[in-house]
């Protein structure tokens, strides 16, 4: 999503967003502009993801759970919740890429939420992208994108995601095509 | 509230706030040591300040349209809301004192609430004082207390706390007792 | 610049830009994996960017008080200086697309340099890229990239960038080639 | 330091300060105020005494190469550096209170310097002083202090204050009195 998205374009992601999750905005992003801050919607968009990983999880602590099936889990909106503290789901990522294309500004502190959704799945890597809205499905103040990838902890290089990952992605998006290889993980 | 208060003091004032306030936690206010970052907190107690003035302006819309009678409120937790647009309640404020007594870390993403009451109201200013808690009531992270000065926009000089301002803190903090002299603002 | 340049590229934009501007790193700016957060990065090119904007001011000023001539001025490292007070240089600008790539973490508090440069010029746009180094020249943490589009402040429409801002840009970036009916603005 | 120190308090204070620290105002830090946001205080009293604790280092680690008689270090401008990896200068700590007395508005970006010193030691705690100036003695626009104590980094819990440490504070504040036990840490 690199460039900004026709406003036709804007109001369809802002439909299809397998997650949304609520922004509470600060007093503090806004500048002397009384515009929330450019570099405050990466932190929107962060806390989108952390929404979004923990959907992810609470799919792959079913899957633990029930050995295979997991219950389906819809689209809904999502307090960020603590980090989970079972091995088996970790899931440690960087950003290699971020982008933001900002429709209009937000003027006041009235509460957001952001819309996220895994768009392609690589080996090693998730492109995800994102829409700051008023409300699910209406018109953003903003789109973005981020390149997301899994990797090593010790050695800070890519590694294949987690079949766990692979299958909660698939659970969460089935309309999302996955390349075959990567589910083997 | 200059000192760590006792635990017991601590508990106490965590029960007797006019106003709760939600807070969201963001992956963004830890920092390297896994805790929210110690000038976090100040953010902290400015979303819970909001949300005080937001009751107070409630208050004064009240009285505004009752023509004097306000329809009593009670404490509650509110959600920040845009700034008011009735220039009878403008308020404009300075800070010009801060403090924070940090009583443990906070290590997770999980939400909290900050309470929030008037201590103390002078001719120009509010002593305020926060506790920021799990839950309403429940022992806090942190206390807190800041001194803030109601200025002329134009000049930056303090001046008077304007009436409705002081009618709607005495309705709030019912226990308060306010400067004779200031009522009349 | 979309997407994740190739390391030599990185390295041939490290050394071509008009502008380098120091960033001091803080300790608040790292997040819990130890590195520099992802959103920061738009807050260091944002130091740039007004460092740029300076540069531009200062050749606006030199033109304002020669007549016409301004002295040559030529890429170093700026101090973020005051905003101008002079209203024939104001330059109201909102951003409306912003992209990094992140080639490299940054692990220390260590100073940097953003070096800043206009790739495009518009009729009310600048499209402006960064790169995030240890020192000018040296091969880059992050690269990024924003759109800049000058607007009316009164109703927020884009309005054609300002004939001292096009003259300070030709003289900074020689190499550009500007639309020829911009520069009449 | 509760409380608004006097004027010419805070004169003598801006003179007396061991360490003075740089400290780059961003755009970001002001919010709609047109102001430095209260809590940014307390992020620019952070900057200052990693630079303070990074003098101590300095000492610390001069010590360690000559056994024991440390060259004489003065008060000076300190660039905060990266984090020692001399597990011998270790010296986890964490904030137990922090306060700031706002003296006047910072509404440019022009650079400031932080002064540093402590003001007390216990046997697992630093009393520390800031003063916000636009340059080292100048009249601050804030003052501030914070009570920092030494934790084990695996409990949590205060442990006496390293003995390098305090031999590097007695150096830095050679006015200071420390407790006799404490040194011999």
């Amino acid at each position: 999503m690199s460039g900004r998205p026709p406003r036709a374009a804007a109001a369809v992601l802002a439909q299809t967003f397998a997650v949304w999750v609520p922004v509470a905005v600060r007093y503090r992003d806004l500048d002397p502009q009384g515009h929330v801050n450019n570099a405050v919607y990466f932190t929107y968009f962060e806390q989108g993801r952390l929404g979004y990983f923990e959907a992810l999880r609470q799919l792959g602590r079913a899957a633990l759970a029930a050995g295979a099936a997991a219950a389906p889990v819809t689209a809904r909106t999502l307090e960020v919740a603590p980090a989970d503290t079972d091995d088996r789901l970790e899931l440690p990522l960087v950003i290699s890429e971020a982008n933001c294309a900002y429709l209009r500004p937000i003027v006041s502190l009235a509460p957001l939420v952001v819309g996220v959704r895994t768009e392609r799945v690589g080996h090693a890597s998730l492109a995800m992208a994102y829409a700051l809205c008023p409300a699910p499905g209406e018109p953003p103040y903003a789109t973005g994108a981020t390149m997301i990838v899994c990797v090593d902890p010790t050695t800070g290089r890519p590694r294949g995601l987690p079949a766990w990952t692979l299958a909660a992605v698939r659970h969460l998006e089935p309309d999302l095509r996955i390349r075959g290889g990567g589910a083997q993980g």
